[in-house]
């Protein structure tokens, strides 16, 4: 069995396979500003007391601070729902994205079943937790019963080794799988990352890889733990190795289909726009004209971005035709980076810090593009109008290609900077 | 003559008097992303080249970065309105609000004239300059001919002396005024504030009185130089007292009211729901529940202002059910605070920090109440609506008095602060 197969099993208490319809307890539950209140109308139709208030996470993220009176009004109905179920995990004052505050909270663990009403709570595979988004209505039904059924999803085997080139990071690696796989490639499965390369990546690196699991359709994504790893969950949530159900796949496990890359002398990727898996070479796309520059977002808002944006951008100016945009993806990750002087470098190559959110990678306010400008980002989507105006466009990449590209006013590879 | 009468004498080259209509050449005329673009509108239709293209300041502050399709658009005709007329005093990057920007670029002189498409341009009194604001279409004509009328505003004086309490400001001084005279009580007159407390006041406390001068209708608010004002004007502009056209009231100018204020004594003043002019001791709404607190705006966003609220706040936690929003004024300020350790504390208690600009003031972003919810706030008005939900309402104080209440959930003076 596969990672996936063995936390499923373990939930139900017997072996599952994949195309099992299975019912299975929930760990954890979260939803934010957004997802929260359609949820609360959904739950308070079936039930008034949640299964177990200890259990669910309300983040405040997506519209913080409010930007609309209708914004300010879900978050009082979230408010509310937190004060009368006595919802003890809720996040509302600027800590920043959901899937970078359920981590740091030390909520996340390794084997523990994870839903989420946002798309991106794949995210918590790097913890070696299956993890999964689900629609508002869905999470009512466990807010009420703490239960949701899946079908066991077939497996991907997903195997990367190299070394990554300078410049080049776990952004540039998903994106390259995803421009493979396709953004529909992987629908419904179990994206199971490993080889060499991702043993030695970082948290935050990991945290990117499985956060983009959704974008070619997966499950979840998952990976085996890796000291980097445990030491953060120790960090974070005080337990050490042995008092986590940590769970390997088998190596007789059977996958649908299984992926090799070698990203050995890769260059910078870019989802090109309309579509995330229109992934091109940097070298393919140099010299695009760039109106804003994003970087933030639960795929690469954390402290490892900000560092690699403020060595490109240390000592240079942000063109004067550009703006640009950085929302760390927590208060944690804005004190490091304040107490590390990144935040000064930022400020004095002229970008914008915005306090921690979802804002702009949605296009809902804190940098929302007009009809035919560009954006390069560090987000995650780039679909027709994403980012704003269906006129517009969107180019991702990781954070030093953003830096870069600031800096020139075009699409450009931070080696070309001094 | 009175100042004012100095400078717009001046101006047209022969003694003018209360009633008199003027035209007069302008100085420096700003636009911020929110009017520039109606007055492009008109422009357009009258002119094809601005009359100076170094005369005209433009800054993006209401909305940034930009918060809906709509803004976006609208920052996009000021660009390339700066780009097709060589506008070369440009700041769209986050460098914060208009009335704290211009000061800080050394744009603003004693004995100028200074017009501004945004009403709370009389804030440069604070520097001896004659600055009021104006419609965008009014601005259309400036733009066009560097040219505007004016009628010369009869003149009242507002003296004020005695020694500030601790943990009261100079907002509490010109809230105090506005309770008196009433929010129309000044309606386009020119307000000049003398008296040993002004005399002593810095930069930014000046510019606080001045800025409010419009809440009682003014049409400008005015101040002779002091030294700190001098020094701040030597820092920006690099030009000494002997090189400005420093002006005084004359001892025996006219005034068609004199008012005297003896602050000794004085407790913080709360301007209540929902009028300006509905000032009151803040023992008489200790107590009042409040969801958010705002410390910013061009009002009381600056340096001093931020450090009262960090004195406040360290070592204390904002209240779980209130979330604390604070935007520094400018970048500059944000810089400044950074490096003093302010934003530190501020993160420490729990407050979210955002980017410079003006949006919660004018429930525009980052910070809008649905009904039935209060804020506390340092801003500047407080009409039903003003920062979102016409059933949301608005205290106005100083920022220790916005700290301490953020801090208990209820209004408080930082006197009960530990």
């Amino acid at each position: 069995m596969n990672i996936t197969e063995k936390i499923l099993s373990n939930s139900v208490g017997k072996e599952v396979n994949p195309g099992d319809i299975i019912e299975v307890e929930v760990d954890l539950a979260m939803s934010h500003d957004g997802t929260s209140p359609p949820a609360i109308k959904t739950f308070e139709k079936i039930s008034d007391c949640v299964w177990d208030n200890e259990k669910i996470a309300i983040v405040f993220d997506h519209n913080v601070p409010a930007n609309t009176i209708g914004s300010a009004e879900f978050q009082k109905v979230a408010r509310n729902f937190v004060k009368e179920q006595r919802i003890t995990k809720f996040y509302s004052h600027g800590e920043g994205i959901c899937h970078q505050v359920l981590p740091e909270m030390g909520l996340v663990e390794p084997g523990k079943i994870i839903v989420g009403a946002d798309s991106h709570t794949c995210t918590y595979g790097a913890f070696g937790a299956f993890s999964t988004g689900m629609g508002a209505t869905d999470m009512a039904m466990v807010y009420a019963t703490g239960k949701t059924w899946f079908m066991v999803p077939e497996a991907f085997k997903i195997d990367v080794t190299g070394q990554l080139s300078q410049n080049v990071t776990s952004k540039d690696i998903i994106l390259r799988i995803i421009g493979k796989i396709g953004a529909n490639g992987a629908s419904y499965k179990t994206t199971e990352f490993t080889g060499e390369t991702i043993d030695n990546l970082d948290v935050s690196s990991r945290m990117t890889i499985c956060n983009m699991a959704i974008e070619m359709g997966a499950k979840n994504g998952i990976m085996n733990l890796n000291n980097s790893t445990l030491e953060f969950l120790k960090n974070k949530t005080g337990k050490g190795k042995n008092e986590f159900k940590i769970l390997e796949s088998d190596k007789d496990s059977i996958y649908e289909k299984e992926f090799s890359f070698d990203i050995t002398d890769m260059e910078p990727q870019i989802a090109c726009p309309n579509n995330v898996d229109n992934v091109k070479n940097i070298s393919k796309v140099e010299g695009t004209h760039i109106d804003q520059g994003f970087i933030g977002s639960c795929t690469n808002g954390r402290l490892e971005d900000l560092e690699q944006a403020a060595k490109v951008l240390k000592g240079n100016r942000v063109n004067t035709d550009v703006r640009l945009i950085i929302s760390p993806a927590s208060a944690e990750i804005y004190d490091k980076a304040m107490q590390k002087g990144i935040l000064k470098t930022f400020l004095d190559s002229g970008a914008i810090i915005c306090n921690p959110g979802c804002g702009p990678c949605l296009g809902a306010h804190m940098g929302v593009l007009s009809a035919g400008e560009v954006s390069i980002s560090t987000t995650n989507r780039n679909f027709k109008g994403r980012m704003g105006d269906p006129e517009s466009k969107v180019y991702l990449s990781n954070a030093g290609v953003v830096a870069s590209s600031a800096i020139q006013g075009y699409i450009e590879s931070p080696e070309n900077i001094k």
